[in-house]
């Protein structure tokens, strides 16, 4: 995997991309499915996500302030719902859904090698937590996979129904 | 337009499609373009979105605390960025780009005729606005046009890209 520059990292999530969301919590880590996040500042780039505290991913995050989001492109949607349709408190999700976990160059949590992009990410704000199981992430390193080329992520419409990116357009804008 | 459930708009934004948003300042409407939101509530509907102080839309949006999501079907992708390429300080973007308004039940913004769905929003809380110009909205009433059938959505990858939605998959899944 390839450096991507923190600057551009905005184009991989505004999108609304479904990401998987990894975590450590007490040595051991875990993935969650991901939906609802959005880019709140362009550079430094940094998100906002809900992680709920039904998800056992949610201490582990909270308590380490850590993170990765990985990007999946279509071809994962089989796993992608598998991940979401379990629990890491019964599971081994990586082993049992036959995800790669490979190591982070500034986080704990664990780069997921099937993906096209892997952000690592710390958490800079928990003040939103208890009243919205917000989450402020900041993304420290960011990674590409130079091999998948012009990936096509998913975008969840509900119970498993995803719209797989289309065709590209290119208009003339001054906005970033 | 005909009324869409509240409890499935989570279904229409999850996606992360490129929407509209319509205020009123002072007795004038206005309109922007926007990608920067997530929902954070399934019922009621409730999600957060950024808007910058630069935006014209800001001070209209914290005065009032009510506006419209409208959401653009791909064939308004040249309305939708002449829309964040020019300013309400200098134009009436209705007027001038096309766009007809059409009065909201429940709310002073408009709706926008051309948009596929419609959604009326309150601002339900603005504690956060000055730290991250953020502002969580509480979709109030949602409408959708049925004339529109399968409407594809846009998704924006800076400067002007953007992704048009492609196939639907759907795979068995417990998970709204």
């Amino acid at each position: 995997m390839k450096t991507f520059p923190l600057a551009r990292v905005y184009q991989l999530l505004e999108g609304g991309p479904v990401v998987l969301l990894t975590t450590v919590n007490r040595g051991r880590a875990n993935v969650m499915t991901m939906s609802w996040h959005m880019m709140i500042e362009f550079e430094p780039p940094q998100l906002a996500c809900i992680v709920s505290g039904a998800n056992y991913s949610f201490a582990g995050l909270r308590a380490a302030k850590q993170c990765v989001i990985a990007i999946p492109g279509h071809k994962l949607a089989r796993k992608v719902v598998d991940v979401g349709n379990c629990s890491g408190r019964d599971v081994d999700k990586f082993a049992a859904i036959g995800l790669t976990k490979t190591p982070a160059a500034l986080v704990t949590p664990p780069l997921i090698a099937e993906c096209f992009a892997n952000l690592e990410c710390r958490v800079i704000d928990t003040r939103l937590v208890n009243r919205y199981n917000m989450f402020i992430l900041e993304v420290v390193k960011a990674w590409i996979d130079p091999a998948q080329r012009d990936p096509k992520t998913l975008h969840h419409h509900g119970y498993g129904k995803f719209v797989v990116d289309g065709r590209t357009i290119t208009l003339p804008s001054r906005k970033p």
